[in-house]
């Protein structure tokens, strides 16, 4: 149970992030609810809302392109707990690197994040993100 | 088989860790069997025994918690091997990051590990853990 | 069945990446098939069979061997999509550790990782590989 639980998580972890690596803004809020929430500890506010959400990662896509880096999200330390209701707590370890174009990369942060996920029938949905960026 | 052993002690790994970087010493020194032996490739002779690695645990938490610093752990490239008791032998690869308050984030070490874990009621157990720190 | 695929992809990429570490070039050559081709965004050409792929991994050992390095892969966010034959397409993420002797931990780089992989009596064989850096 655990195995196939954990096993899921991950690749939905490795292919949503791919996602806004790739720049699939629309794709990348797709894997949130409608009425998501996404707090960042670096934020005063946090993101109510799937659109909320997708507007934001566009800004940052817009950003991260317009600086010409490679982003990348690297989850791990991956921790399972199902809820009573087909969803799952995690909680996870998240490394941000970047490299700029021709230069050495980089690491842009380390957060501990909590998530709840729900099933849905094209896989999990993120309903609730915690990112705690480290040092803030 | 494989697949559920190397899910069961990833989960292990990232609940273990997070005990230290918590501040959960005498958690994460109850995830060490009595007799368990700690190597450190830095440390001229091994921990012996859950309370010296209790004690040891214990000055790490509060020299981390006196320099105000986040000390995250991550494992990974994790490979496992059963022995013949329903314990495993691992092989893993261990990252250190740490974040000053108000800092940036940076690579402590790496360090090549292997564990001998033992089956218990509450989960797996380290009965014996090698570091390798490269470099060392 | 995506579980039992990913465990034994993320088992297979810790110890084939454990034998480059450990200089066993032999035996990581013998981790691709006889027809393997490996694309590296760093070179002008793709590496096109086992033997090309292990006289260019010797050449790197005795580099690492030469400079006093710990040189640490890291394989993580493992995407895997069964193909229609048994074998397995994966992306993952890669990140180079580099650690001197005496010396600190650096990120060497990051890379954003294809392969085909193949069943064989043995296990996975790496029939494709295309590593882009990150930064290229």
């Amino acid at each position: 149970m655990t195995a196939d639980l954990l096993a899921s998580v991950q690749q939905f972890y490795g292919r949503q992030m791919r996602l806004s690596e790739d720049g699939a803004v629309d794709e990348w809020a797709a894997t949130f609810t409608e009425d998501a929430v996404f707090e960042d500890s670096t934020e005063p506010e946090p993101l109510r809302g799937r659109d909320a959400i997708r507007e934001s990662v566009r800004r940052g896509v817009a950003r991260i392109a317009a600086a010409d880096l490679d982003f990348r999200h690297w989850f791990g330390m991956v921790d399972v707990e199902p809820d009573a209701d087909g969803g799952v707590f995690t909680r996870y370890a998240a490394l941000a690197v970047v490299t700029p174009r021709g230069g050495t990369a980089a690491l842009l942060g380390n957060a501990d994040c909590h998530d709840h996920l729900v099933p849905s029938p094209g896989g999990w949905l993120v309903r609730h993100r915690a990112v705690r960026f480290d040092g803030t």
